[in-house]
């Protein structure tokens, strides 16, 4: 009896074509990962659950992959934060800091399965972790970095969102509004589906005095370019420490975002920005395409105070980002955004058109790849047509063709697969034009 | 209460400086594997018990990962072939064969703990299926690539071991040897350890014949060169068809693999090899170090007659070859055979001697990453001494110095880390020089 050949709902497995341009994704937010110094990391995806629900709760809690096997109660990670936590805490002693490190990998949440929904999925995370402290001004690399990717990734029209929680929660603090502040932020976050009338009204019934209502709607209507909502900010007059703690940040992270050279159409303050009331305590980002907003924040994270809290007592502040890659390739692959001139691992595809060739079909390929060009050869015995046919379908771009004629003059044809163009040529020169 | 962190016995977790080996080894893997032009797959790690379990017995089905989550009955990946099996059956309508694919990712098996043995491990693969049929030469390809590989990674003193698994299959059924053939295998396994005569003892107690046995220690004696041997197995005059063809299949794959460029040095034929006895059906491969045998091989594979019969009823034969690359590195490094010359991701760090630059190290760094020279930039307040210390620790090899002189004339200093020397020069002139 045979089994239907199925993979699971929420498991992301893409076709050759697809796949080609996924790695190639993949592989330049690699590059450029490293391009800014981030080390590799590669954690194991099991995990005892001791270690992975340390913090966790709810939600998490939830859809994580739990099993035991023998005695052990272990987990799948569902992110690469906690593992890093892990990994620093238990290496503490051999690490260099600032540690700085990038991880590629897939993570697992049991998530309701439905379209664009993953529950195995890349994240793609580069972390800067100090020891006891760490610069303000490693929060102004992330946007470069952020900013690079994209548009090595292709992107020209995205911006990069960025906030200073201290600026928020001083705010809070000021108008003692602390213990109302995720209700304030839930009310606030409804501005531009209610208008500002509604707003004021819902911050009323949380009985909230008119004159502090008047700071919040001053704050959240800030408008205009990224130098008028600094002025505005200052102009609110709010005296709290933590509040021109968090002005100070950002106006130095704005600063040096600048140095970086990232144009002001690809960077705006947002002072709206909480992601999450309790992990992030300072500088936050997000990124959203221009044109397709309802797409979501597509590269997140921010500075937090203490990354390994519940394994080790040393003080570790950190700032990161993530981009969740499998949903984020699976949207962009939706929209019909990602294209590719190359979508052929193979640049050439070596036919022969002899029985016997003494060898010269493979000692041709031999050299094609020992020059480095990638080379795949039709070995079956098919008719001429299908050989090409085969090219064509692995939009391989060039077809070596070494027939009699071609053995006799010591030379191949060449077969340029998108002009139709064929000449005849020495190897070196094959390897010389193609290369 | 702090929890302790640690990582699970079995699983691989590697510090910073071997993380980069191991990256590297991994990418020139995968970067050979691709100029033979094969495709990359990246399929689920979690699959229903169902498809993963469809052939698997004994020692697979103790040692798979195995959970429920909701009603699913779930399993982790214990290699790339049975996800492959699916992955061709399931989309055999879109596939373009022969298809050739490449997979680098982690399998999952319980084994006991115990040193050397990982319960997490990289396997890197590489297969051609064939629709109905698949050409011998692929055979050959496979030793090519084996070769280029190891090359590649650094080794020179390797063999690669080759055998046709028709050739023993023809021999025990020419001597109505079948149903005992396992038995027989395994006694002749053990001739290195108690020499011949003990052999034929131990053949006698299975009721061969005399004339069987002297043709059994015939054929496992045959020694000599690659041709010695060819000819050695002609003369042993079996006129089995299954014999003869893989004679014939063997002395097919020995050109090619001649033609392909492989050194005398590093194949041999090695009638012994049989590697299993139901999923192979023709040419076999097992490759070992010459000087550290007793790692085992560290490449094998073979032919097998039918991939995914499982799932399909298309006959799809294949061949491919498996690198185990997780208990590879973990041997190598144990055994100090992996160096290399730049362990650091960084090429340059750029270090600030100023309080105040108007952003010009951010701006050098910049040009430095525009140049594609992966660069970090030291951000910490801390003395000049241990900005240095940083570079020296993570192996940087250049240090660019921004000061105010520096600063005045246009210009930055570089300092080669290994040498010590340092010079003054345009950024321009650092990008030539480091690049």
């Amino acid at each position: 009896m045979k089994i239907t050949p199925k993979t699971l709902p929420g498991f992301m497995e893409l076709l050759p074509q697809d796949q080609i341009l996924f790695n190639e994704m993949k592989e330049k937010i690699q590059k450029n990962y490293e391009k800014y110094g981030f080390i590799p990391l590669d954690t194991p995806i099991i995990e005892s659950a001791e270690i992975l629900l340390a913090k966790a709760g709810g939600e998490t809690e939830k859809q994580i992959y739990r099993f035991n096997k023998g005695e052990n109660d272990l987990a799948l990670r569902f992110d690469l934060t906690v593992p890093l936590a892990k990994y620093v805490a238990k290496n503490y002693n051999e690490l260099t800091f600032p540690f700085r490190r990038y991880q590629i990998g897939k993570v697992y949440r049991g998530e309701k399965a439905q379209r664009g929904r993953f529950r195995e999925f890349y994240q793609c995370d580069i972390d800067i972790i100090g020891d006891g402290e760490l610069g303000i001004i490693n929060d102004a690399e992330l946007p470069s970095i952020i900013y690079t990717t994209f548009k090595e990734l292709g992107f020209e029209k995205f911006k990069i969102r960025i906030n200073n929680r201290k600026i928020l929660n001083g705010i809070f603090e000021e108008l003692n509004l602390k213990e109302k502040s995720v209700e304030v932020m839930r009310i606030i976050d409804k501005i531009a589906k209610i208008g500002n009338e509604a707003v004021k009204e819902e911050l009323r019934k949380l009985e909230i005095e008119e004159k502090s209502i008047e700071k919040i709607m001053q704050f959240i209507l800030i408008e205009g370019t990224t130098d008028e909502k600094l002025k505005a900010i200052e102009k609110l007059e709010i005296k709290n420490e933590l509040f021109n703690l968090g002005v100070a940040e950002l106006k130095e992270v704005i600063k040096n975002i600048r140095y970086f050279g990232i144009p002001e159409n690809n960077f705006k303050i947002d002072y709206s920005i909480a992601r999450g009331l309790d992990y992030y305590t300072g500088t936050v980002y997000e990124t959203f395409f221009d044109d397709y907003e309802e797409l979501g924040s597509v590269c997140s994270g921010g500075r937090y105070e203490n990354l390994a809290e519940n394994y080790t007592d040393k003080k570790l502040p950190g700032v990161g980002i993530s981009i969740g890659l499998t949903r984020l390739f699976d949207q962009l692959n939706n929209l019909k955004l990602i294209t590719s001139e190359e979508k052929s691992i193979s640049k050439v595809l070596v036919i022969s058109m002899c029985e016997n060739d003494d060898g010269i079909t493979l000692k041709t390929a031999t050299e094609l790849r020992k020059a480095n060009i990638n080379t795949q050869i039709y070995f079956e015995d098919k008719k001429i047509k299908a050989k090409f046919k085969y090219a064509d379908k692995l939009q391989i771009p060039y077809v070596v063709i070494i027939g009699e004629d071609e053995i006799k003059t010591n030379t191949v044809t060449l077969k340029n697969m998108k002009t139709g163009e064929q000449e005849t040529l020495k190897i070196e020169d094959v390897i010389k034009k193609i290369s």
